[in-house]
């Protein structure tokens, strides 16, 4: 957008009332734009439903029919005239192959609980506490030198011959007595994940599957085989879709149905371990890892906390192997003429759509499944031609999260809406090519208003395509630079779905910044440790928001004092550092935030207990906090010098919650936390405008949260979106002054002006 | 007490109806035992209210009459022919001395807020921030040596040719850009703390009394003459208090009466350093203490966080010190045929009753003023020959919190009674010679309710003497290690009053422990590493309550394998290990608990938030969480194993409070917090008994929280009192079956048995 001055409040120039909620009938709301009825949509087939498979192709306007895991589509359903979308998960269902070569069996590092020394010989069974479903100890002659035995009391490894292993268990002769032990072991992983959580949420009683690790010569030669033939035996497929490429998301189940989940992290990479990895990367890298590379004291590595130099090096080698074999496949399958997409979910591990081997995968699309606004920005920005979003919930009985879906007690069509309307206002900011669903159709058949709904989504959809199609929308002038450790590799994403990472400030700010009019980036410690000045360039603003030591926040890379001068620098300048619960935080400074004396604002851990506080009283500014909006509070939260405003305060502890401090030209803004919110998502886009001296009075915005809209110059297009579950009056600027338009409930209005 | 059965408590043997509330007539609590109703009381006299004092020497029983800070009593008081008390703050009152000598005014280190270089010079003000007349830079010739200039951002000490001072700023020509610098600064004291706080406090307008440093031969030499002095012209003082000895405990205060007080620490030796200090303290231990020594980044050294080695070296040389003088001015004192008494607030700095240099000063009497429970026994435990207590309100317009008490809106009967009732309890268990009060006698006039609690007050104080008179009460057989950083050497206190101390867990569990009859000694972490099995001899449960890297908790201390090794040892043998908030936490292991294998819990802080989580069901202990008890919840917290036992758990996240763990023969039990009242003491109490195995049915304990007793086996005398403001019916279990009790609101009872 290249005006920034404001339209005139005063003297509504039209009123428009109208636009469909989502659940009125079908079309009204594209009353004012060309209706593209078909294409975009992607529909789970089901075999034995073929009737029904057809029927909600055509109420739903959809172009594609898909299999899904662990289903397969009639040839009723395939020769229909649909495309034809295939799913294969490439490193299971391949049992036999399995059984026969068990040294290509994936593998993980695993560690057991810490076993106190009471007297005597302690002796040590690694399985102790671990699903025997999914893991078996690797104790084979090339595993076996990667084990080890710490004494976590002392911190100490354990020579090894201070320990010895047999029948299954680990034993040392002579432990110093009341320190506590654990064993460090490689082990086979005997059943998929997926297919793990599959048979026991969904009830599948089939043949557990193995996965298979294409680590191993034998493994990648059988799967390319295995593809080939594929591909030729299914020649009505258009798409092959991986589920994703080799490697899962690390998920390690308990023995215990008490404490069935004993680890998962969406990026993490423990999964792609095997002797062959770990030999392959000490000839590459020239030093080994060990086992406590990836236990780390039982912590693990978790996507959430920032990466060591080795976890990153194992990463980027990983990262070249699953592109490198992932590369022959995809060509393979295009050499079938068939397109291939990936599943940014699941087996996504190496896959990294933002990292520097992605393209040589040569994927023709990807496909996210979403809950949120984050993610389909995720999807949206990934370098591909096909961007497809699988909406959630899925045909399934019970949801992820273990609450009934499409069983008694469940509400799809409320769930469907909620999401969609997370998703929606994400799709105004970037173009997605597709929609869809996944699971069994069959269980949609008692719920008539959920097959409504969705063909109200797939319009709307469409709706909201054709806009991106006719020229993309205006943005304020205004670039929010995002800063953590992970930087672009990882934008929007924290690991994994909102529900999951839902205790992290920053995921709250992703989601409300998904779907605003801004320019948003996301940057590294090490961008600005090589680059500064290059990569603040055109940023307006910088967001570091999480907790003290968190991947997020930054930890100990605060510590480097070249990369706070430059951030000091750059605000002195004119920037706006924004910053939310612990940013920049890194003890041993003597105040805990390193940005304190850009933020004014500063947090004692205890050291500071005796110190005095500055009082201070609240000084809102006018506009920028909407009603309904507030953040929780957080304890220890002082004034440096007293010269910070006060925006808002905890009503319970009378601390702080929103404060800005000048600083040079500049600004400091800070939020003792962030919750995703209508009123937080409005209050934060005037913080930045006011904060950046951009004004609050910008064209394209509507004075009331929670209705947002999005302005097509090129097709003199606006789209005005209710996020609400209640009517909304808003008044938008717009040319020539304000347009004042009524939503129903989580209605849409398309405007051509 | 000898035996540890209980009393059957079917059938109650004997019903008492009556006893005192403390508003109710005097005396009528004292129905069962003999009545002493002068004695062990001492009064502030007040000139100009001679009737007045000599009244209510009489309505309170006084036998001592004394001055206050600041009064001066008439001769028809000090000639009424009782023992005279006589104020004397040594080190202040000398201010014609201060001008000849203005080397011998006390010092502090000082150091500034954080400045940014933003480009070129930097120009920083030594005293920007600081209240001008409390401090002056010492810029003379031997100080500014000891100053230093800090590149904060980068942690670096500047070189002293980097910077230069003149005109009271100092320069850095040429400082990083965008670092941000500090200066460190010796710094005059201009007003006596105490002083400064009465006069902004309470009004007064007089000279500004200096502080004086008896470091300085010309100031002892002085000091010792005008004490002699004094001595000659008072020949009516029994007693001299010293107020108390030489160095004020840490309060600085700030230029902003938005920000008054910047720091204060009732345990940090700061405003003992001196040029001379310095000098002497690296003759004598071969290294010299530096700025940063005190300053430490801007935090200072509080006492709730570990001291460092050279902390530890600089308390103990002080100590030395002030010991070899103040035995000088007591032994002088005591020449002339007065006792000496030492108070324990103030100038206390460098006394430390149960430090190694305390029996050096002589001292014939031990005066602290109190709020709570914990205080009392402080002051009870000190090797002195008598122990007083001051009482609160002082007889002032407002308390210490600045709110009014002898004033508008002000209500001290209610005061008083709400801090006798937290020291009553304490009484029971330990011998306390005197109380007393202080301030300005004549406010008490409009009080007439005030005036009539304190004689009731008094002749209750005067019972419980009279109890400890004729043997020692029994307790329980269980003794309980409090540890922490500074163990013997600082017993219940973690750094002055309750309300100072309030967000320590430690401070709550001190306070349930001060009335509670178990045995209770505090140990330090450097006692069991010299040598823990005596330190742990006879010790039945191990008490650490704290925040992760505070003196409570202890910090980094329990890195040290061999300390977390024999206390699992201990437990294992049968001890228990109760841990509050964050005992143990050290991070750098893995789990952030280092006892975590004991309790059995453990908290994440952040690197395991994708670790799944033990699922439970809370078990109660029956008879151990009395009806009303509960504890603030903490975030994070896990069970380990899964076989800990939850015996509560907070209702708004889930996660447990309570929980206790078997560990071998012993036990480790968890609280999320500890928050002192009635409940949360008989709760602590039974989870000791349970714990320890010593079973919850015990001799001379009330089955009602809030009625606490004390069993005078000598004398076979019972005290009974009511903590709480409302009626309490309670049976004891008392030899031969349970006695039957009810008392009114804060009543007390003796029973002869």
């Amino acid at each position: 957008m290249g005006r920034t001055k404001p339209h005139a409040r005063a003297g509504v120039r039209k009123a428009y009332r109208g636009g469909a909620a989502a659940d009125t009938p079908k079309g009204e709301h594209n009353m004012d734009t060309q209706e593209k009825r078909t294409g975009g949509f992607t529909l789970p087939g089901e075999a034995g439903h073929e009737e029904l498979t057809l029927r909600l192709a055509k109420t739903w306007g959809a172009d594609v029919i898909r299999d899904s895991d662990g289903t397969e589509l009639s040839p009723e359903i395939v020769q229909a005239g649909y495309d034809i979308y295939s799913t294969i998960c490439i490193i299971r269902g391949h049992n036999e192959f399995a059984r026969r070569h068990p040294e290509c069996l994936q593998q993980t590092f695993l560690c057991t609980q810490p076993a106190v020394a009471t007297g005597g010989a302690l002796v040590l069974d690694p399985m102790a506490g671990f699903f025997a479903e999914q893991f078996r100890p690797n104790d084979s002659a090339e595993a076996l030198p990667y084990w080890q035995v710490w004494d976590r009391t002392a911190g100490v490894l354990l020579p090894a011959d201070a320990w010895h292993y047999a029948g299954g268990k680990v034993t040392v002769p002579a432990p110093e007595p009341f320190h506590a032990y654990t064993v460090s072991f490689l082990a086979w992983r005997l059943w998929e994940e997926i297919s793990m959580y599959n048979h026991v949420t969904n009830g599948w009683q089939k043949e557990h599957l193995i996965p298979i690790d294409p680590r191993l010569p034998a493994a990648q030669e059988y799967l390319y085989a295995w593809l080939e033939d594929w591909c030729k035996t299914h020649p009505n497929t258009n798409v092959v879709r991986f589920t994703s490429m080799f490697y899962n998301f690390v998920w390690i189940w308990g023995a215990s149905e008490r404490d069935r989940t004993l680890f998962t992290d969406w990026g993490s990479y423990d999964f792609t371990v095997s002797t062959r990895a770990l030999a392959d990367f000490a000839a590459e890298y020239g030093y080994a890892l060990t086992a406590e590379d990836f236990i780390n004291r039982g912590d693990l590595h978790v996507t959430h906390m920032p990466p060591t130099a080795r976890q990153r090096d194992y990463m980027a080698f990983t990262q070249r192997f699953v592109a490198g074999f992932g590369r022959k496949l995809v060509s393979l399958v295009q050499s079938y003429g068939k397109k291939a997409y990936v599943f940014y979910d699941d087996s996504w591990v190496g896959v990294e759509p933002y990292g520097p081997c992605f393209p040589q995968f040569g994927f023709d699309g990807i496909i996210k499944c979403v809950f949120s606004g984050y993610e389909a920005r995720l999807c949206a920005g990934v370098p591909a031609q096909t961007h497809e979003l699988r909406l959630h919930p899925y045909l399934f009985p019970v949801g992820l999260g273990g609450a009934p879906t499409f069983a008694p007690g469940g509400d799809p069509t409320r769930d469907a809406r909620q999401y969609w309307g997370r998703v929606r206002r994400a799709l105004l900011r970037d173009k997605i090519d597709r929609i869809g669903l996944g699971g069994y159709l069959h269980l949609v058949e008692d719920y008539p208003d959920f097959v409504q709904y969705i063909a109200d989504v797939a319009d709307e959809f469409r709706t909201i395509r054709a806009l991106h199609e006719a020229g993309a929308p205006a943005a304020l002038p205004l670039t929010v630079a995002v800063l953590h450790v992970w930087g672009a590799l990882r934008p929007w994403t924290l690991s994994g779905h909102f529900h999951e990472t839902y205790m992290h400030d920053l995921i709250h700010v992703n989601e409300a910044l998904s779907g605003l009019p801004v320019n948003v980036k996301f940057i590294s410690f090490e961008d600005l440790q090589t680059d500064a000045a290059g990569t603040l360039s055109g940023v307006d603003v910088v967001i570091n928001a999480g907790r003290a030591g968190s991947a997020w926040s930054g930890g100990a890379v605060w510590i480097d004092p070249a990369l706070v001068a430059a951030l000091q620098k750059w605000v002195y300048e004119g920037g706006v550092f924004l910053g939310v619960g612990e940013p920049s935080a890194a003890p041993g400074g003597g105040g805990f935030f390193r940005m304190a004396q850009v933020l004014g604002i500063d947090r004692d851990t205890g050291a500071r207990v005796c110190h005095g506080r500055w009082q201070f009283t609240v000084e809102p500014v006018p506009g920028v906090l909407p009603a309904g909006c507030g953040v929780k509070g957080l304890d220890g939260l002082y004034l440096t010098d007293g010269t910070a405003r006060v925006l808002a305060a905890d009503a319970a502890t009378g601390l702080p919650t929103v404060t800005a401090h000048k600083f040079g030209s500049g600004c400091g803004v800070y939020l003792s936390s962030f919750q995703y919110s209508d009123a937080n998502t409005r209050m934060l886009l005037d913080l930045l405008l006011w904060a950046s001296g951009k004004g609050l009075a910008q064209p394209w915005l509507s004075d009331t949260p929670g209705v947002e809209c999005a302005w097509y110059p090129a097709s003199r297009q606006l789209i005005v979106i209710n996020d609400t579950d209640a009517e909304q009056a808003a008044n938008i600027a717009a040319e020539g002054g304000p347009l004042s338009v009524v939503l129903p409930p989580y209605g849409s209005r398309v405007l051509a002006l």
